[in-house]
């Protein structure tokens, strides 16, 4: 593979991502048909950050983190970098210095399918960043990866310009195109689930709410007395 | 196996489950021998709860909570649910919603073998779940599995109605017709503690209040100087 | 192997460890050539915690930790217990008890290749430890390892009287005899990336900072546009 | 727990267990309703073993065997021993010498949640083990644990007299009292997919052997046509 | 996301497939620039053999093999089964019975981010698997997912008609439409490795065939003799 | 760290390397007291080999196989290559054509705490590996690492010049000045097993064997009866 920065790339409407980041990532998720999550190993620093923006791509070696200094220049305010590695690697890839600079740039956070380092600090700025691993380990800058290119960041296909929402359940990728469709439906489901939660709360059954009892029959499903 | 939920179960006294929850899980594991804790890597979505209660046990299918669903009806106020998969998955089973039903029906928590999804929301809660993983995947309701059977949950054996211990350090499970004597040695080891706890804190040495010189010597154990 | 305990250990001067502890692991990792990090599946029990100290070690059975006894009385006010393993484990090793009397010693913290219990205590006394584990799986004192010779603990050689120095983003080890250089070293890096983080935070890049744009050329690495 | 050995043991009848043997891990635990399967980290150290017996039950502790010696005594030929673990750990608690004492006294092979070693011994001697890891770590013999007790090894649950069939697959565990019928139900299943099998060497395809084709589009699911 | 099956899908030419297999995962992967391969844990049931076909995409759910039935359908005779997952999971989703459907369809080999079984029987008959796990855990037959769509399998995507490599060292996945070219650099890269090769066996150093000396020495690297 | 190759080591004297071989991986761990074993996920790409030489020592970073070409060069016709590595990484850094310049310089075989590749080959070859992956992901050579300083190799301290010792059952690490004496007790041990395994073969029992009857009455170990 050639090694390349695309310069540009298209976004959502500001409005979809917006709201995606209201919705949370279990909404937003369950919205788009149960796809888009990345594995669960991928976890935030620190816990409380809600985020949507749209994703600044990385493709990066094992140890080198090179490509994320490329692509701070190529980053709008509210985006949000989602970096891919060639093979499995928990080095810290990014630290202070790089959240400095994605700050004054207006980046709004970080994934990563690597390790991350000055997490005291990190937290301090709260600059919050979703990553397999929180190591010291230093990195080289020698080897090009590429910039805004399709990438596979923690087993999820992300494009360039994909919504990336991250909060405390971790990370769901939206396909740039289908923003708004999936924050409707995600409206949609936050209200019909805030009239199931007030059910709940009042004591009805997930079993009667949702009419579970004559499928569970069909199923084969008993209930039996303890002898 | 064919697929059932046992209506009633036997509970251990409500004193002997309120005096587990004071003593916690270390001193809990060691007064009954060193046994019934589930493995580490089951751990809390957040720091500080502390409890005990009778559990409904569950055997849920990966990917698929409809399970979950059928124990709540099952629970009494005080209770825990305790969840083993028939084989490893980290999908989020469980979430506000079943947070709610659960709190409305007085169930003081939640141990799964598997993930857990909406952690913000249970934090803000206070609604404490001890989990494999942390995971907004979303699960069906179609394979049905059974309630209030024993169940094998991060290596440890649960029988409905044991009496399931769960803080910081993780989650401990009592069988029900142990519940008192264990208390009993839980106090007992806890007030011998509180002695050595004194005695060390004024600056004695285990070696010295264990009597362990003797027994490191037999071993054949040596200090030796720096040359 | 013989098992011994050494009485003696050389240690670092003062003046350096403190000085290392107020650098920082990435720091301190970066100063003295990318090396000494133990692997980053250690962390911390609770956040915010950074030491440094001369490193008293011991080398422990799976499942036992009668060395940790040995170990505490050849301590001094302010070293670090560094425990590696003869093979994996996560057992609960050290608790509220072990750490009474580590603190009542002047021991200013733990850092262990396998599991650590009595968290929720452990962070009142605010007493840190960087773990493998949380278990409370409880140990015997059956089998005699070593304190204070050399131990690999989490990928990493520690020489009895190494420096540790530990923090959020993990533990990293500076051998005895490179102390102060390694200081020097550190506090000069630091000093120079204040002044890169200025400019970072005015918004320079670091492919300007870092003269990374002939490289990157040379590299064939390409910018494209969007067709 | 009190640590015991119980020294007799009830066995499923020797016609259940042979025919056991013969229908394999998959359909055997097909047959008995999906249950009963170690996880599969556990692998045989060579390819090609078929056996079923019955369990002789063991909880050993990790790093230490001495448990495995008190089992050898209560076994009858045909039996397999089945070594449960109080916490996670690799040790090679079984090598060559035991291996030969197991043979002399008819044992028909291992099934251990932690390591084995002598494999290029064991491999030429024809004993299968079936094990969590390959190490030739060694073991002490000073914890007692206890033979004949239920234990939980690799996810499943043991009793003692329990049918243990291993296989290339993995093991699986029929409950001594059901062996029988589980037999029964193996071989009505063999001798149905052997029908299945012919129609799907012939061509048809499973979605029309198992009528899926209607299902299917019950379930929403649609075929389309590449544009 | 709806379920759906794609009826057609584009496959590359015959040729540069069989090509392809003969040079093997490594060549193909060097020569495509160092991408598509899927992550180490993949693994052949047995060693030896060395495919290459067209893909058949499936996206399954945890636990479920029903798409597995569908994918069956559409494949002809030369393509691979590649099969991700929706979340992880090691379930037994293919046995003898699928084999044998998929070999007298002309199915030439499995290749599943989760588990296979029966690998006895799939050895015996030569059919070839690269697979997460080994496990006889059982499937149902219960959530739809789809076929012929773009899955991540072990971390790589696959589009329906890629070229699947697999042999010893793993799966790589060529993009369909680049495979001729990629058979024509791995071939010009085979033969350039064979006078390499040639030159290695007769005492060559790499240092010298590649022209490192220099760049080591530019690197600051030093040779240094023993004191 | 600055980066050396060292051009001299010592070795252990041929004859003890020889007779170390001979005993294997579990003999010599034992009889060195339990010590030098690599972790268990070290593991042989092909059953059957049997080495034992003095070890090259390498220290590489992640994806980049740089220094094995400097290590190939310092090696002597019986040595063995150790690859200790940076941070955790799989890559393949190993492949037939490094094993053709290894053979061709009469190395034995190789030991990597990360990848190996063209494992088909290196079977044909006869070449032995023992590593912690198999993957076709290639490596670059940009980052200069050390060789013949000490490393560590999963979880191990290894010297340049300590003599390596690896079969099925993983690989052990002796130091070179204890090679004469480590052979010496394994010897003795051999012998000793020997007279212990014609007992065992004869049906007796290692509770009586290694009288080990009243040490489990004295720990308070009980037989009881089924009742």
């Amino acid at each position: 593979m050639s090694n390349v920065a695309v310069r540009q790339i298209d976004r959502a409407d500001a409005r979809s991502i917006a709201g995606l980041a209201q919705q949370g990532v279990a909404t937003v998720h369950e919205a788009q048909g149960r796809t888009g999550l990345l594995k669960p190993y991928i976890r935030p620093i620190y816990p409380g950050a809600c985020v949507a923006g749209s994703a600044i791509t990385v493709l990066a070696h094992p140890g080198d983190n090179w490509m994320l200094h490329v692509a701070l220049e190529l980053c709008q305010a509210g985006d949000l970098l989602v970096v891919g590695l060639s093979s499995d690697n928990s080095d810290g890839m990014f630290g202070d210095l790089l959240a400095t600079s994605a700050r004054a740039r207006g980046v709004q956070g970080l994934i990563i399918d690597a390790g991350v380092r000055d997490v005291g600090d990190l937290t301090k700025m709260g600059f919050p960043v979703w990553s397999k691993a929180i190591s010291a380990q230093g990195t080289v800058k020698a080897s090009p990866g590429s910039v805004n290119v399709p990438v596979v960041c923690a087993g999820c296909l992300v494009n360039p310009g994909d919504v990336v929402v991250a909060d405390d359940d971790g990370v769901c990728i939206v396909p740039r195109d289908t923003a708004g469709e999936v924050l409707s439906k995600s409206i949609a489901r936050t209200e019909k689930e805030q009239s199931v939660r007030q059910r709940l709360a009042a004591g009805e059954l997930g079993l009667d709410v949702y009419g579970m009892r004559d499928r569970l029959a069909a199923a084969g499903f008993e209930y039996i007395d303890k002898d």
